[in-house]
């Protein structure tokens, strides 16, 4: 049996699961990240323990997301833009192993759910293929012949990271106009907040009933179907940027397949991924582009969770010595 | 014994080496694109029966490297901006293959610039890298635990069309922006131009006798260094945009190494470079990159040479079931 948490800056999703994929139980618990990483490790290995527990087998591997930058070959949280400063170096892996008693592999939440969508998502039969995942940030994953490429500390893939716009507005990492300030939610949210309080966004000020902290990428494209055309047009223009952005990662990889995640593009659902394939058919000229698939997720918000199922079976099947076509 | 030919607008480079990698002889031919693909693949085989036959050994293989669009599976040119339509779904390596007598393996000219310089220059034990190509166009090369990513076609890492710029100069493939209408060669001619015709650029002015058409970059390189600052600023700023255009690949795929090749990288030399590395210092912000080694060319104007030779090598080695840590 295998064990996955998704750990994110507010919840925390557990599952434990069979080796032929299938999940044997869930459950998600509030992350209570200012208490720091001990006593969040805590929670996560007894609700790991009692899921197991509750199915009467053994852990063989348990596979870890968490939002940032994290160190796959030593197991080490390395940045948590999200979470407090007590994340920084910390031995993630080695503190949950010795409570969970099984080995523990760490990977950045977007790497895990581009390998969750791999396994058992849109990625199945696909031998290379990209994973945004929008939501906050734009975090990602690229898979090559069926391996999740990872590059030194696991880093390889922050899509998100790109810049669309060199003179753009700063980012979180330092540089500015990364794809993620320009179409990841706060934009967007900045966006509404900005038509709505400029009388440009009826139907969604109706639906907050004038309040910004309740501006939502979801409640923003339920307003452009009502009829906001003005926010209609700013989801769109996000999406295109967005659309600048897979351009770029089909340009250099070609890949079959390209598949949008996260929240927010599950919020904005096909407005996005409309305009982000239009944008594509507009900026890859150069070479054939038709048969590059653009797909919303399969997984949703449960990708990463699966990503950790497959994490965990994957790096078991590699230290057994048996032949992994599925490596990591 | 395995024949390479490396087919410019121009001109054409033809080799024999051995199968350890050793070039027996080398000739230079012009290409005389006007006079149609029969004559010019005609000129190309007799070149190549007789460097052969002056080594006395038979050819085992022939790697062919085309500037544009090509067919890798099919052995098809598609598209060669620079040379005559009559190059479109021409039949490229059976028509070789026929007249030279063993089997002939199509590329795009910087995907085996690239494959050069993983088997014989800067890549010699790298597992992961990039190869860009900066000349009248930009392309490039795309290297992951070293096999060159190729895609449908072999069009995967077209590098030189990332959108740098959204609303940027029309590009020759439709799109606009691309990283190749800011940083390639006529970028930095056009520059030239316009500082040294608005009395900006005294020594290039020198230099050229004001003559426009007698603009290349590398005097614009040697302008710079005599004194001319506006020249200098300008090859800079092209060298800040490659700069993004870099930044972007490391930030998707963390390589070990990028290596800057090309004519025009060439010419401007320590100038591109350097203004390259600090862009990618201020870029890639959120993982380490100071471990990404960025460097010229070991090969230069030989690259794609050599990588004719590697593909035929490769090639050879797949058919014979030998095992190849090198494929392609």
């Amino acid at each position: 049996m295998f064990a996955s948490v998704d750990i994110g800056g507010t919840i925390t999703s557990c599952a434990v699961a069979s080796g032929a994929g299938q999940m044997l139980a869930e459950r998600t618990i509030p992350t209570l990240s200012h208490e720091g990483p001990d006593a969040v490790l805590s929670r996560i290995a007894a609700t790991i323990n009692e899921l197991a527990a509750g199915q009467g087998q053994k852990l063989a591997a348990f596979g870890v997301g968490v939002p940032g930058l994290a160190d796959f070959h030593r197991g080490r949280t390395l940045f948590l833009p999200n979470l407090p400063t007590g994340w920084r170096d910390y031995p993630v892996a080695d503190r949950l192993s010795a409570a969970v008693g099984c080995p523990v592999f760490l990977l950045n939440d977007a790497r895990m759910a581009a390998l969750g969508e791999l396994w058992y998502g849109q990625g199945r039969g696909v031998k290379t293929m990209v994973v945004f995942t929008v939501g906050t940030g734009i975090g990602g994953g690229v898979v090559i012949d069926r391996k999740l490429r990872l590059g030194p500390l696991g880093a390889a893939g922050e899509i998100g990271h790109q810049t669309i716009l060199p003179d753009g507005p700063l980012c979180g990492c330092g540089n500015r106009g990364c794809l993620e300030t320009l179409a990841g939610g706060p934009a967007l949210m900045g966006a509404g907040i900005r038509l709505m309080k400029s009388g440009h966004a009826p139907r969604l000020y109706d639906m907050v009933e004038g309040s910004a902290d309740r501006v939502t990428p979801r409640l923003m494209a339920q307003a452009a179907a009502a009829g906001d055309s003005s926010v209609r047009e700013e989801l769109v223009r996000a999406a295109r940027l967005l659309g600048i952005g897979v351009s770029n990662v089909i340009t250099v990889l070609y890949p079959e397949l390209v598949v949008l995640g996260g929240d927010v593009a599950s919020a904005v659902g096909p407005l996005l991924i409309d305009a982000v394939r239009r944008e594509v058919r507009e900026r890859v000229r150069l070479f054939p582009v038709d048969k590059v698939r653009i797909e919303s997720s399969a997984l949703e918000e449960k990708a990463a969770l699966w990503g950790g199922v497959a994490l965990a079976i994957a790096r078991v099947k590699q230290a057994s010595g048996q032949p992994a076509a599925e490596a990591i």
